[in-house]
């Protein structure tokens, strides 16, 4: 058995590429970005005008005039003009492109409008109410950096650009295989004996918040499908996540079928709790990599979290950040155990704060909804203080 | 216009209840739960083995007794079954149902096993190992309320617990319109006085991430051509969300037709920057809600975010909540607008502070890029210290 800090960098040091992908704009969002964004023009493209009123040439200000013949309207989406006299005004919108031998905007506020005069009310100052053409951004500025994220905010910039169609990160084709003979469908009655299975069902949820859709795939506690199907899914995709299988049991025939499907085995078994038989291995001549968890619902998830979840975003290109809490508790180690604690995260005052979730082992599905992620702590020393800061690796949107 | 608090207060006032929606859990990620669900069996459903190992009744150990011959092999998905004789052992794997008169489980790692009979390296506690039926829920609990969000942990109880459907809050149909005739495909190659629609590709990635799929259109600043559109989507949507037109200008024709076709303003101006002409009302006899948003990518962004972001969320029955964080840097407040501030979130020591981002007005969009959501100055005061607390908004996911 590794240590949890070993088997974490050993995953992340198998991270793969799977290249990039042309999408259109309206399925971008929540993707990593394959492309360095350029201004294709300035931004804005012209001196606009901010505010609804009239354009001026602020020396007829300087020349002391206050009233103002209208030469006519200049709405958004009218070509450029000119004032014929610079002793006149445009009544002008918002949006609409600056007349060339105007350098002021005058909101209708400030304006009192008769009979095709506009007389000011208050002075202006010289060049207000305008959006500089170039005051954003110049034409060939980058305005979006590879390997972000797109979110919103990306997408109007993107389209402000013009980027109809957009390179991002190529996401890995993956499977999701649960194992074991006490597992039914979710449409079934289960027998006494038997139970439903979820851990598909979380895994299917969460890779689908990563923008993937695996493949669910069953498997019986049987050698010679399990042979069959890992084959093929080996061939087809270049991600396995299993649950189940890995542990002591005389029916636990994945590391053995692994093995034999050349699928190296990179660790098997961590010193932590949950999710101490986690198995990880790659098959090399393909570059499949395959994370084989352990099967209890708190087990599958934790390593979820902790280990695929940071090997994807690597893999994608995208920065890991570690994030720090205080705990709000004393926590007590025993044993040489990491253990990844389910805990609440409380924000007061500014401060984030996390306490542990009352949980009844790996097996207890139903202590992962009050949890808002995991704290880790190692068997370095044997008391947490109240106050401490820690690792949290969230299982939710908090913020 | 009305103060920033009451504009607030007032959209949230106007919330409405779209009911709810029977859906296959495979599509309730990101959902909000319309009922609550009861666990239909305990959790779990027996007393399960947590471990591989043998199965045996303790009051063998209590007799001294350290070999046990071994019976035979319970696997997980077997049916329950006995020991013929309490003296003996059942190797048993890791999610079986323990013999009836069995009550303690040991791990292969702490026996020995020879011709048939295990001898214990390390002498047991009685019960060990076993995860007692209904140690985590007990059959007819509720394991999830409703209203809450539907994350991949909710997806593992709801699949535990046989939910193959479901019942979820149903979701506004909901148009989103941009006006304005400078505006042109982001396909299109702009002329020199156009730009690019951006804001309706903003929304549709905003209302996507909140699982709305939205119907967009777009207006020219044209008074018969708003009416037909206007007229139709207020028929076929509950929501309609617009950008631009609202302003003072000559062709901000939305107000005045938006009152023709009986929709009735609840505000139209909030003393707040950016984002001040907001138009909010509702068609009472559809009870459609109409927010027609200022057209600046920025004052779209900042009021669709603060309003509604919270209307929606008030409307599917989700609490709402207030992030504090600290400044991180001093700020003054001029005039007697409420201030929405692009901020960037730095997390150090588990406290969360909020610096300012470089911005250049409301139609800066790409200062949206490093923005991480809004605080919120009001213009009680004339500064806010370093450190002090004030309202944050988030734009993306910091956690």
């Amino acid at each position: 058995m590794i240590s949890f800090k070993d088997a974490y960098q050993k995953v992340l040091d198998h991270c793969q590429d799977y290249g990039d992908e042309q999408i259109p704009l309206s399925q971008a969002t929540g993707r990593i970005l394959a492309e360095d964004i350029v201004a294709d023009r300035d931004f804005p493209p012209f001196n606009r005008a901010t505010k609804d009123g009239i354009a001026i040439n602020y020396k007829a200000i300087e020349k002391g005039q206050t009233t103002f013949k209208i030469e006519g309207v200049v709405a958004a989406g009218m070509p450029s003009c000119s004032l014929s006299d610079t002793a006149n005004c445009l009544e002008i919108m918002t949006g609409a492109v600056l007349p060339e031998n105007a350098d002021t905007v005058i909101m209708y506020e400030h304006v009192i409008i008769e009979n095709g005069w506009a007389t000011l009310i208050k002075p202006p100052s010289k060049g207000q109410d305008i959006h500089p053409q170039g005051s954003d951004q110049k034409k060939g500025n980058v305005v979006l950096r590879k390997f972000c994220t797109i979110t919103p905010a990306e997408i109007g910039v993107l389209a402000a650009v013009g980027k109809a169609t957009l390179k991002v990160r190529a996401l890995p084709s993956t499977a999701i295989v649960s194992t074991g003979n006490e597992l039914v469908d979710i449409s079934e009655t289960p027998l006494p004996h038997q139970i439903r299975k979820s851990n598909i069902h979380t895994l299917f949820s969460a890779l689908g918040q990563e923008g993937i859709e695996p493949t669910p795939l069953h498997l019986a506690d049987d050698k010679e499908s399990i042979r069959k199907v890992l084959r093929k899914s080996l061939q087809e995709h270049k991600v396995i996540l299993l649950s189940g299988g890995v542990s002591k049991g005389k029916y636990d025939f994945i590391p053995e079928i692994l093995n034999e499907l050349q699928v190296e085995k990179i660790f098997h078994g961590v010193k932590q709790r949950p999710g101490k038989p986690f198995w990880f291995g790659v098959q090399k001549e393909t570059g499949t990599v395959v994370f084989s968890f352990p099967g209890n619902p708190v087990s599958t998830f934790v390593n979820y979290t902790t280990y695929f979840k940071d090997w994807l975003k690597q893999s994608l290109g995208i920065p890991l950040s570690e994030i720090k809490v205080a705990l709000k508790e004393e926590v007590v180690i025993k044993g040489e155990l990491t253990l990844l604690l389910r805990a609440k995260l409380h924000l007061l005052d500014g401060k984030l704060q996390a306490s542990l979730v009352k949980e009844n082992g790996s097996g207890d599905l139903n202590s992962l909804v009050p949890t808002d992620g995991f704290i880790v702590v190692a068997p370095n020393k044997e008391v947490y203080e109240i106050g401490e800061y820690v690792v949290f690796i969230p299982t939710r949107r908090l913020l």
